[in-house]
C-alpha cells in the first residue's frame, strides 16, 4: 500500500464553514496530511480556531486543530502547504482559488466556480480517475508552474454517478430521472430557515437541477485528443430537486434506462461488486464497497444509512423494475462527507498516489 | 343551483378515525346533508362523541357532534339515514360495507377494498362524473334494491389524476413518472413512530405505489358495453413512494409524456383553465378550480399550499420541460381533505345531483 | 356595543415581516379600524404589497391589502391615518415611533424599545387597563400634541401574565417560576436555523428572561401619583427560556406562590372564570374567556391549543399543587397573534373606547 | 486498574428492544464482560439476532451479537452467564427479574418495578456506590442464594442526580425545581406518533414525574442499621415533564436551593471538578468527569452535547443565580445510554469491583 515519503502539508480556505468544519473532522489523524494552515473571513482572523464559536458537530473541535491560527484567505507565507482545501462559497471561489493555484498550490476545490472549465478536471477516483490527466495542459495553458486546481462535484451528483458508473460501464446508460430530497446541512450555515422546513417541504434548490442535470455528463465522459478535452457522455438526464426536513444525507429516486437489457439479478450484482481505482490502491478514504446495496423493503434511509461505509459509501436500495424506464431505485448518500469534504479528500488521496502531490 | 328537497341523512363509519374526524368537520354545516349516525369500535360504542379523547384536529370537536352516540357499525335501527360515509380500516371494510349496501345504503367509501372491484365505480367527480352509471349494473349483479357502493381513490392518485386529467383532455397522455413525498397523517393514527421520521425520510409505504400505479388507469378509463365495464385508459406509469416529516399534504413530482405535441404556454393554459361537472353543478364542496397553478420558483410547499381552495385543490408549480419525458412538474395536495374525507362527500354531492341519492 | 363614528385609519410600520404578515391578516375586515398605509425597506419601496415575496403564512395574502402600495417608514404624507401599528425590528424601533407620535401619530408599538420608559404605558387589556391614563403625562413630557406611544409586553410575558393577573386579583402573588418552550416564529425570519433546532433544543434566547423577570412587574404594578409614575409589583419571577422545533405558540411551565393560602379547586375558578375590562367592553378581538382551563392530563399542547379563543386565548393545563411553591401548571399561547400582533391591535380598540384614538 | 481474572458471562433481557439494542451496542468490545445470551419474546425466539428486523442505532448491528440465537426470557440453561441486564418493559419485568435472581443470576434491572423495594438497591456508581452493601441483606430476606435486584434510575432522574450530587456533598441541598423536556426515544418504539410530536409539545409523560421527584430521595440518602434500612435524603422536588421532537438526550432546566449560602463561583467549581468512586476505580465506563460544565450561553443542546464524555457525563450549562431559589442551570444527558442501558453496565462494573460479581 502506497504511503508518501514524508507527511503532505495542507491548507483549508473556508476553514469555520459548515462543509470547512467537516474537513477538519475528516482530516483529523490522517495518515497522509497534515493540517498547517486555515483561512477565515475577516473578523475571525487572527483568533485560534478553537476560540471561534460555531462549531455545529456533535463531536467537538478536534483537539490538533484547536491552537492553530485562522489567517486570511490569500496565498503568501502564512500558507506554509502543498494542498489548499477549498469549501469558500462560490461569490470568492473563483478568484481565491485561481490565485492560490497561479503561486503554486495544488487546490482541491468543493466550490462549484471552475468545476465547467474545459480545462479542470471535475473528478470522483471511482468514477474517472485518469481526468487529472489533463492537468499538465491545465497548467500550460494558464501559466501555472506547479499549481493547479481540481474540482469535485455537487453534493448530489456525487452520490447519483457512484451509483450510475457501475451501470454505464456494465450496460451502457441513455436516460436517467431523478427526484431529491436533499438534507438541510447541504444549504451550509445558517442555510434553511426553520420556519421554511418544518412541516414543510420546499420543492426548489437553486442552481441545483442544473449541476445534477450537466455534471454527470462530465464526469462519464471521456478525455480525448492527448488528454486536453472533456467529451462528455450522451446521456439525457431529468432533475426534480427537493429540500426536506432531514440534518445531513440526501436520498434520491433514480430512474434508469440502461444501454442494453439485462436482468434485475445482474444489475444488483453490478451494484454490489463496483470497485475502482480507489479501492484498488486501497486510498485511506476509500470505502471497501463504494455502493452498499440493501435489500430490505424500507431502506435506504438518510437517518440509518447515512453513517455507510464510514458515510464514504452510497446506499442503493428499493431496486426494482419501472414501467416507464428499466430499473429504478432510491440512494441515500452523505452529503457534506463523501458528498463534499471527503470528496476532496479522496481526490487528493488519488493524485498523490498519482504522483501530482506530494514530490 | 340544486338544492335537495330535505336533508339528506348521513352516517359515518369509523367515526373516531383520523379520516374520521375529518368527515366530521368537512361535514360540519354542509348545506345539504345532516349527521345522523356515528359508528365506532367496541370500547366506545355507546359513548357520546364529544366524550371520547383523541380529537386530533387543531380546531375542537365540532359542536353538532358533541352529543350524538356511537354505535356499533352494523347496518340496523341505530343506522337512520340514507348515506354511509365509509372510512374503516381494510381489514373490516370491505365486509361491512357490503352488508350495508346490501341492507339499502348508499356507501360512499374511502376504504381501498372495493376499488377495484369491475362493477364498483372509482370515481373524482371532475375526472368521471359518468362512471356511477355503473351502479345500476352493480345493484342487479349483486342482487341489491336501493344500496350500493362506490368509492374514491388513494390520497396520492386523486391529486395526481387532477393534474393529469385536463392534460389527457386537452392532449392525450402516455407516461407519468412520480415521486410522492407523503405526509404522516396519510398513515393515520398512531401511524408512523416519531422516531421513524424525525431527521429522516421513509422510501417505502406498503401496497402505494401499485395503488398510484393502476387507480388512475380506472379513473381516466371508459365505462362502456351499455354502462356494464370499465376500461382501463392506456397510460405506463411508474411511482416511488416515500414518507417525509410533514403533517399534512403530499407532494409529488411529476414527469409526463404527452400525446401529441404542445407548448409550455398551453400546457399551462389547460391546467389553470381546467373545470369540470362539480364546477358546473357548483356542488358545495367544489372548488372553483381543481388545479391551481403556482409561478412562484419555490412553490408549490405542503405547509403554504394544502388549505389551497378550502383544501380542494391541487396545487401546481415549477411546470417546465423534462428532458427524458415532455413536461415536468411538482404538485401538493391535502391528503385527509381533498385525498379522503371530503373526496368522498363530493362523491355523495355529485350523485345527489345525478339523483342516485335523495329520493 | 361600542361602535366608532367613523373608520379610523391605520397604518403598520414593518408590515412585511413576520409580525407585519400578522397584523395584516387580523386586520382583515376589522370592524373599526381600515388600513390605509404599509411601510417597508429600502428596497420593496413602491412595490404593491402583493407583489412583495415572502408571504409565509398558510392563508392567502389577504386581498384588501395588495394593491397598497409600500411607502416609507417615516411620518409624512404617504401616512394619512391615526394610528401606527409598529413591528418594527428594535433597532430601528425606537426612534422612529417616536418620529410618529411626535407627528401626532397614536403609535401602537410591538417593539421592546419604549417598555420601560417610565412614562410609556406596557398594556395588557384584560390586565392593567388604567394604564393609559399616563398618556396625558407622556404627552405633557415629551412636548407631543396628539400622538404618543403605547407598548405592549413580549410574547412569553402576555401569556404568563395572562394567567397571573386572576391569581393576583383572588389570592396576591409572591414567586414565579417559569421555564418557556418558545416557536420558531418568535425568532422572526429567517430567524433561527433549521440546522439549530430539528433534533435540538435551544436553551437560550438573547434578551428573552431578563424582559419576563421584569415585564409583569410593569404590568401588575400600580399608577400613582396623579397617574405620572408607575409602581412595580412586588413579585420575585424566575425564568429559563427556551427555544423548541414549534412553528407557531409557545409553551410555559409556571410555578406560582400566592398570597394566602387557598384550595386547587378555587384557583381553578378563578382562572377560568377569569374576564376583565375587554370582556366588558365586548372588543372586537376580546375573546370570551382570556385564560381557557382545559382538565385533559395531555393539554395544553401547541399544536393542538394555539388557536384557541380565535388564538386570542391562554389555554391553562395541567394545574397541580407544587412541592416548592403552591401550585404549578402549563400554558401555551400564540406568540405572534394574540403575542404580538394582535395585543397592539387589541390595545387600540380597548383605547378607541376610552377615547384616546378615534375623535 | 483492576481486571477480572476471566471474562464475565452476561446475558440480556429484551435484547431487541431500544435500550436493549443500546446495551448491545454498550457491550460491544468490553474488556470484562462477554454476550453470551438474548433474550426475546415469543415470535424472535429461535431467530439469530441479526436476522431479526427492527435495529433502528444509526450505526449498524454489531458484529458480535449477529449470530447469537434470541432464547426465551425464563432462568434455565439457554442462559449460560452471570450476569443479567434487563431492559423489560414494566408489565412483565417485575417477576422476571425476580425469577432470575432465584435462580442465581445477579440481575441489573433498568427496568422500574424494583427500584423502590425497600431492600433493593437503586444505584448511580458516581453517586451511591455504598448502597450495594444492602444485598447480603436481600439474599437473606428473600431466600436468594447467590442471586440479587439492583436497579438503575429513571434516564430523567439520573442526569438530574449526577448534577446534584457534588452540590449536595459540597453544601447540602433542599429544594429542587425541575421542568424536562424528554426526547423520542425515552418512549422506547414505535412510542411517540410522529402525529403528536411534529411541530408540537406534550405536557406529560406518564408516571415520570413521580420518578422524577421520589427516585433523587433514596439515590442521595442513607443506608443505615447496618445496612438493612434506606432513608432518603430530605430534599424537596417539583417536576414537570414534557415530551419534545428531539431523538435522543433529555434537557432539563432545574433551580436549586442548597444548605448554606456560597458562590456562583464555588458552585461552578464543584460541579467540574466532580469526581467520585467510578473515576478513583476507573471503571471501564466512567468518564473522567462525570459532568461537563459549559461556558457558552447557548449551551447545553442535546443534538450538540448528548455524546460528551462517550455520552457518559451529564453536560451542565447556563449556571446562574435563580431569583426565587439559589442557582438555576440547564443539564442535558443522553437517556439511551448513561440514562439507561450503560448505567446498568456501569453498575456491574462497580460491583464487579466491590466483589458481588465475577467470583
Amino acid at each position: 500500500m502506497f504511503k508518501p515519503a514524508r507527511p503532505i502539508k495542507v491548507g483549508v480556505l473556508g476553514a469555520t464553514g459548515a462543509v470547512g468544519q467537516r474537513f477538519l473532522q475528516c482530516l483529523d489523524g490522517h495518515p497522509w496530511f497534515e493540517v498547517t494552515a486555515l483561512g477565515a473571513s475577516g473578523r475571525n482572523v487572527g483568533k485560534k480556531y478553537g476560540a471561534v464559536p460555531g462549531w455545529r458537530l456533535s463531536s467537538d473541535v478536534p483537539k490538533y486543530v484547536r491552537d492553530i491560527e485562522l489567517v486570511e484567505g490569500e496565498p503568501g507565507k502564512d500558507w506554509d502547504c502543498e494542498i489548499i482545501f477549498s469549501s469558500l462559497p462560490s461569490d470568492i471561489a473563483g478568484e481565491t482559488e485561481e490565485r492560490f493555484a497561479a503561486a503554486g498550490y495544488k487546490v482541491f476545490s468543493n466550490a462549484r466556480n471552475h468545476r465547467t472549465d474545459p480545462d479542470v478536471p471535475l473528478m470522483i477516483p471511482e468514477v474517472n480517475p485518469d481526468h487529472s490527466s489533463i492537468l499538465r495542459y491545465q497548467q500550460q495553458q494558464r501559466g501555472w508552474d506547479k499549481g493547479f486546481i481540481i474540482t469535485n462535484p455537487n453534493c448530489t451528483t456525487i452520490h447519483l454517478v457512484l451509483a450510475l458508473k457501475p451501470l454505464q460501464d456494465a450496460f451502457g446508460l441513455k436516460k436517467v430521472l431523478v427526484t431529491s430530497m436533499q438534507s438541510l446541512s447541504g444549504a451550509g450555515y445558517p442555510g434553511v430557515s426553520a420556519l421554511d422546513i418544518v412541516d414543510n417541504v420546499i420543492p426548489f434548490i437553486d442552481g441545483e437541477e442544473s449541476k445534477v442535470e450537466s455534471e454527470p455528463l462530465k464526469l462519464l465522459g471521456q478525455l480525448v485528443e492527448s488528454n486536453t478535452r472533456f467529451v462528455d457522455a450522451e446521456i439525457a438526464i431529468s432533475a426534480t430537486c427537493t429540500r426536506v426536513a432531514v440534518r445531513e444525507a440526501h436520498t434520491e429516486t433514480v430512474s434508469v434506462e440502461l444501454g442494453r437489457k439485462t436482468t434485475l439479478h445482474e444489475v444488483a450484482e453490478v451494484l454490489q461488486n463496483f470497485q475502482s481505482e480507489p479501492q484498488r490502491l486501497q486510498l485511506p478514504n476509500a470505502p471497501i464497497n463504494p455502493v452498499l446495496l440493501r435489500h430490505e423493503h424500507n431502506r435506504p434511509q438518510p437517518f440509518l444509512d447515512r453513517e455507510g461505509a464510514g458515510a464514504m459509501a452510497t446506499t442503493v436500495g428499493r431496486l426494482r423494475h419501472c414501467s416507464i424506464l428499466d430499473y429504478k431505485f432510491v440512494l441515500v448518500g452523505h452529503n457534506t462527507i463523501r458528498g463534499a469534504a471527503a470528496a476532496s479528500i479522496l481526490n487528493a488521496e488519488l493524485l498523490t498516489v498519482q504522483g501530482y502531490v506530494g514530490n
